[in-house]
């Protein structure tokens, strides 16, 4: 048994879903498009950003891909629009299993490995109510996942082995990067979208929070 | 003026629109999307394996891709389509003006540097008759662009300095990586491309080699 569940944050416990429908509202029919290249372009810079050793915090980082995004797709965004999004990230709403899964797995260390800099992650952590032993943001490692310091910083910061987390995150190459650290891993497929490709596989496959 | 021009291949030099008339033959009708998603996850596993420090060679990593993207899309792939899609990328068309360009710069050091594996930029450099300095694939390097050794790699084989290098590339981040190594950077936007937005900019953005 695990002594440790460690989350990824945005798209595992947290919905972008509110984020999506805010883009509605300023650029009507365009939010789909949008918030999928926005997202795209945001793991883009993430991952170029750390090979090249130029790190940036992931807010800035989030908001170069809503910039980039709206130039490719002809959309306008000036200062308050861009506020507005950025605001959004800090009011997610959780995913409807989260609650009763962290309940459930009380008595173990549960924290959050995320991306997602501290002027993010805190306030929303905070806005959602919930408690974790520790929320740890990548940014003071200035490199992201799936970097394998970054599964490492967890393990130092929860005092634990890694063959005592599991690994938890819903974006198929984050928990193939835990995976390939040592954590066991649980990959949330809630799209039943293809196993990533990267020569390794998840030690379990689940369609929501609510089968951990 | 620069001593060295080093180019990179795939979408600079050599056109993958011959990849994508292949597809259609396979998948009459979804050969764009299929190629977009294909290249996209293609360039995702090059950053993510280089981050978990996990590096495949580049004809794996691109048929890994392939498997992911008809997967995605519903697409029936066989071996014998995916041999026969990775044999057209050992014979691409060069793009129209490579020729005259690389004519016109006579008289100084001309190489490739490329995420390309040898087994598959080897064939295709000798399928284009072009000669070069060098065909530096970062291969040995165990590392994928945008990381800067792999542009340290070119300043060691070629023997010159950084600052005598300029580098050409349609894709925006490899021109911000080789920027952000100390390379002049020309930036090849054919499609007119959003400029990406990772705290850099290249030193000429042109419209085609024929502006070098």
């Amino acid at each position: 048994m695990p002594t440790a569940f460690v989350f990824d944050a945005y798209g595992t416990l947290f919905d972008l879903h509110s984020v999506q429908q805010r883009c509605e509202g300023f650029w009507p029919g365009k939010s789909l498009q949008l918030s999928q290249l926005w997202r795209a372009k945001q793991l883009e810079y993430t991952w170029q950003r750390s090979l090249m050793r130029r790190y940036a915090p992931f807010s800035r980082v989030t908001r170069q891909a809503l910039q980039y995004a709206c130039e490719a797709l002809g959309l306008a965004l000036d200062e308050s629009r861009s506020q507005a999004l950025m605001e959004q990230y800090s009011r997610l709403a959780l995913f409807p299993d989260v609650r009763e899964a962290l309940a459930r797995l009380k008595g173990h260390k549960l924290a959050i490995l995320t991306n997602g800099s501290p002027d993010m992650i805190d306030p929303l952590v905070a806005h959602s109510g919930l408690s974790f032993d520790a929320v740890l943001s990548v940014d003071p490692l200035k490199a992201y996942k799936p970097a394998p310091e970054v599964y490492q910083f967890a393990v130092d910061r929860l005092g634990v082995a890694p063959e005592q987390v599991s690994f938890v995150s819903s974006n198929c190459w984050d928990a193939l990067g835990a995976k390939s650290f040592g954590f066991e891993v649980n990959w949330i497929s809630r799209g039943g979208a293809p196993l990533d490709r990267l020569g390794l596989r998840p030690d379990r496959i689940l369609k929501g929070l609510f089968e951990l």
